[in-house]
C-alpha cells in the first residue's frame, strides 16, 4: 500500500516530534484569496502603506491564513482518523508571515490517553509553523480523539499535559517594530480605541453570511487541508459536506471587523471549540465579548482578550449553553484569543 | 453601540468630504481571480508583454477591478443605508493601476434632495480613488436614494449637481506613454480598428454565462464591498442574494471581448443604470452599441463610445424599454462608457 | 460581423500556422487559485525552498496548469465548433514555468480527414506554449471533430499524421539543474522512490470530491477558455455545464498525490481520453497504473510512465471498457504520462 491511511491512536509516541509534509510559499494570491473567501477589512492586514505606518515591511498574510496553513500539514498526521478536535490551547502568534515566506510544520505529541472504551483515544500535540528561516512563526496545542486501529492493541500509559487556561498576558510576543503611536483610526475605519472597551462589554458583529459548499471547499484546499469529511458528498447520506472548523473561524472574525476594526493582529489562541458542525446553507454570525485587557511593552499597542462565538441565523446568540451544559445546536464556535489594539 | 450602522440621509453635509476606511494593495493575486470570476481576455490586462508593447510598464489591473476596489470602500459611508444605487456620471479612470499599488478612497457630498414622502433622500457624492503617492486614479460621481434615521429631521435645502450627460471626448486621460502604433491585433484576438467601426453600430456579443452565488460573493468580497444582501439569504423570503451590480457590468464588459477585443482601455464612465436585480441562475449575456468616436492625441489611440447592455438569458434583448418608459425586468444593465481603441 | 464564429473544418489549411491570441503573464496568483481550485500538493509546485533544493530557481507554476493556459488559448481557434476533442499525443513539457512568464500558444495543422457523412472533419493541430524569449515551454498533438459550415464545401485531401503511441523516454526533456540527490522524502509526504514502484502496480488514490459548478468555472475561465458548453447553463434541458476535461485531468492528477506523492513533475502526455462527460455533482475518484520506467541522464531523476484514471463515485473503478470496447459510462478520464520521480 503506498497510499497513507493516516496514524490510528496506538502509532503514536509520547514525545515524538512528527515533520509534516508538503512546505508551502505564500504569495499575494493567497492573500487576495483570502480576501474573496471572507469580509476581511483589518487593514493592517489589507494595505502595505497601512503595515509600514505601523512599523511592519509590509501587510503580513492573515494571522489566520498562517494558522490554517500551518494546521493543514497536520492534517495527514494527526487528523485523518480523528473522531472529533476536542480542543486548543497555548497558542501564540511569534512571527508574521509576509508573502514570499515559505511555512512547513511540525507536532510533538506531548499527551496521550486511551477512552474508556478501548476504541479510540486522545492525542495531545504541539505544533509549530517554521518559515524558510526556520523560525517559529506560530505554536499551538491541539488536542484530537483518534481511532485505533486495533482495539485489542495495548494503551500507552495515561498522560495528560498540564495546558495554560489562557496564555498570560507577559507571554504575547508583540512583532518586532509594532508602533501604533501614529495609528490611522479612519483609515482603519473606527474610532475605538483598547480604552474603550471595557472587559464584559459584548459586541454584536450584526452581519451574516450563507456559506455555499464551493467557497468553503476551494479555502480548505487553499490550506491543503485534505481531510476527506470536507469534500467528498457521498460521506454522508445527505450529500453534504462538512466546512473545515477553521472556515467557520475565519468567517467569525472577519464579521468581527464591525465592531473591531481596531483589533487587528492575533497574537494568541487561548482556547477554542467547534461547538456544532457547519454546513453549506447556513448564515454564520457572530458576536464577541471583552474577557480580559493587558498593557505591551510595544509603543502605543494594548490587547484585548476576545472571546468570539459563531452562531448560524435562526437561533438566540446568547443562549450559548443548555442546563446540560452542553453547547445549543445552534452554536458553531466558541473562540477565545488575544488581539492586539491601539492604545 | 460599536457597530456601524451606517449614514442616514440627515447625516450628510453638502461640501464634506469622506475618508473611506481600509486601504488595499493589490497584486497579481487580484489580477488572477479578476481572470477566474470574468471571461477577460483584453490582451492589455492579460499580458504584461503585451502592455509594454504599447507603452505601458507592465499589464494594469482591469479598470473594472479598480473601480470595484474604490467603489467597494465607500458602501459603508454611501450605501448601506441605501434603497437604490440611482446612477452614475462624470467617471474617468486618471491612472492605471498596477499590482503593488495601494488604493484608497474619498467621497466629496456634491448634492442633496430630501424625497417628497420625507422618508428618504437622494446623496449625491463625487468619489476619488487614489494611490499611495496621494494622485488619483479614478473619480465618478454616484447618486443614491438614502433612509432618513428620524422621518422628522430637518430636510436640508435641496441642491442637485449639474452633470455632464457624458464625458467629452477632450477631458478623457490617455494614460502616459501610451501607443498603438505597433499593435498586434493577431495577439489581441481581433483585426477590427477605431475606424472599423460605426456610429449606431450594434455588436451582439453571443455567449452566454450562469451565475452561481459563490462566484459572485468572492467577487463583491474581494473588493471588499459588504453590503448584506449580497451575502446573507435570511434578508430575502426566497434565500436568494441580489448580486452586487459591479458583478454585471464586469461579467457583460468581459463578454464583450467578442467583438469589442481592442476597445483595450476603459477612460470614462458617462452613464449607467442597473435596470434589474441579478440573481443567481440567471444567464447573462450581452450587447454594445457604438454611440460616438473620438480621437486622441496619443499615437494611433482612438476613443469609441460605447453602450454595453447586459440582458437576462430568455428575454428579448434589443427591447429594453416598455411604452411607460420603465426598463422591461429582462434587461439587467445599461451602461455608457468610453473606451481606447488603436487606430 | 465582427464576434469570432470560430473556424468550421474546411477553413484550415494543411500546414498552416495559427498564432493564437491573448497572451498571459503568470503570478503567484494563478498559483494560489491552482490550490484552492484542486487538492495540489506536489511539493515542488508548493514551496520555492523545496524547489531550490532540487536545483530549480523557484517553484513553477504545476505543470498542467501551464497546459490549461496553453490550450486555453486554442479554444477559439480549434474547438469552438468542435463536436469531440479526440485525442492527444506527442506531449512534451519543456520548460518549467515560473510567475512572471508570459504565455502565447500557436498551433500547426498537421492532418486533415473529413468525415464519410461529409458534415464534419477530424482536424490535427501540433500546438506548441510559448514563452516571452520564444522559447516553447510545452508541446502536443491534439485532435478534434469540427463540423462543417457548408456541407457542400469540397474535402481536402485526407492526411493523417503518423504519431508515436508514446513518447520515447530518450525524448523526455529534464528541466536544466534538476537534481534529486538531495531530495527530502519526509518533506515531500511519502517515501517511495522510482525503484520503490513495479510496471503494472495500480494505486488506487482513495480520496473523492465532489464538484461544484461554480469551482470549474471559476478554474476554467482562469485559463481563458471560453467555450460556452462550461458556462452558459441554457445549452442544456438539464440546466448543466459540462465540465472542462482539463478540470478532470487536474483533479486526478492532485488526488493521485496519495500513492504518487513524488511523481512531481509532469514531462510528457502520451494520450488521453475523456471517457465520459463529467457535471456538477459528480464526485471524481482516481487511480493509477505503472505502465513504464526509464532512466534519466539527470542526478537522482527517474521517470515513471503512468496511466491515471477517473471515475464516477459509483462505478466500478476498474471497469473501464465494455464488451464493445467503449468506455463504461462512469469512467471520465484515461490519461497516459511520464513523470520524473527520485530513483
Amino acid at each position: 500500500m503506498k497510499t497513507n491511511a493516516g496514524r490510528f491512536f496506538e502509532d503514536y509516541r509520547l514525545g515524538e516530534t512528527i515533520a509534516h509534509a508538503v512546505p508551502r510559499t505564500v504569495s499575494g494570491g493567497e492573500r487576495a484569496l483570502y480576501h474573496a473567501l471572507y469580509p476581511a477589512r483589518h487593514a493592517l492586514y489589507s494595505s502595505d502603506e497601512f503595515a509600514r505606518a505601523c512599523g511592519l515591511p509590509a501587510a503580513p498574510v492573515d494571522d489566520l491564513a498562517a494558522f490554517h496553513l500551518v494546521f493543514g500539514k497536520t492534517v495527514p498526521d494527526i487528523s485523518l482518523n480523528a473522531v472529533a478536535n476536542l480542543g486548543y490551547a497555548e497558542g501564540r502568534w511569534l512571527k508574521p508571515v509576509f508573502p514570499g515566506d515559505t511555512l512547513r510544520s511540525e507536532s510533538t505529541v506531548i499527551g496521550l490517553k486511551e477512552n474508556s472504551n478501548g476504541k479510540s483515544g486522545v492525542v495531545y500535540v504541539r505544533t509549530r509553523g517554521l518559515n524558510q528561516h526556520g523560525e517559529a512563526v506560530l505554536e499551538y496545542v491541539r488536542w484530537v480523539m483518534v481511532k485505533k486501529r486495533d482495539e485489542a492493541a495495548p494503551a500507552p500509559e495515561a498522560t495528560v499535559p498540564t495546558l495554560a487556561k489562557s496564555v498570560a498576558a507577559a507571554d504575547l510576543v508583540v512583532p518586532a517594530g509594532l508602533d501604533f503611536t501614529r495609528y490611522d483610526f479612519t483609515l482603519a475605519g473606527e474610532p475605538h480605541r483598547w480604552g474603550d472597551y471595557a472587559v464584559g462589554e459584548r459586541i454584536d458583529h450584526v452581519d451574516g453570511v450563507t456559506i455555499e459548499e464551493a467557497e468553503h471547499m476551494l479555502a480548505t484546499r487553499l490550506w491543503q487541508n485534505t481531510a476527506k469529511v470536507h469534500f467528498d458528498a457521498t460521506n454522508r447520506p445527505d450529500g453534504k459536506r462538512l466546512i473545515y472548523g477553521g472556515h467557520v473561524i475565519s468567517m467569525a472574525r472577519a464579521l468581527s471587523f464591525n465592531g473591531l476594526a481596531n483589533a487587528q493582529m492575533i497574537v494568541a489562541l487561548n482556547a477554542g471549540a467547534h461547538a456544532n458542525p457547519c454546513f453549506s446553507g447556513d448564515t454564520v454570525r457572530a458576536w464577541s465579548e471583552v474577557l480580559d485587557r493587558a498593557e505591551t511593552p510595544a509603543p502605543g499597542v494594548g490587547a484585548l482578550r476576545l472571546r468570539l462565538v459563531a452562531v448560524k441565523h435562526g437561533t438566540d446568540p446568547f443562549a450559548l449553553k443548555g442546563e446540560d451544559g452542553k453547547y445549543n445546536p445552534g452554536v458553531l464556535l466558541d473562540l477565545d484569543y488575544w488581539a492586539l489594539v491601539p492604545r
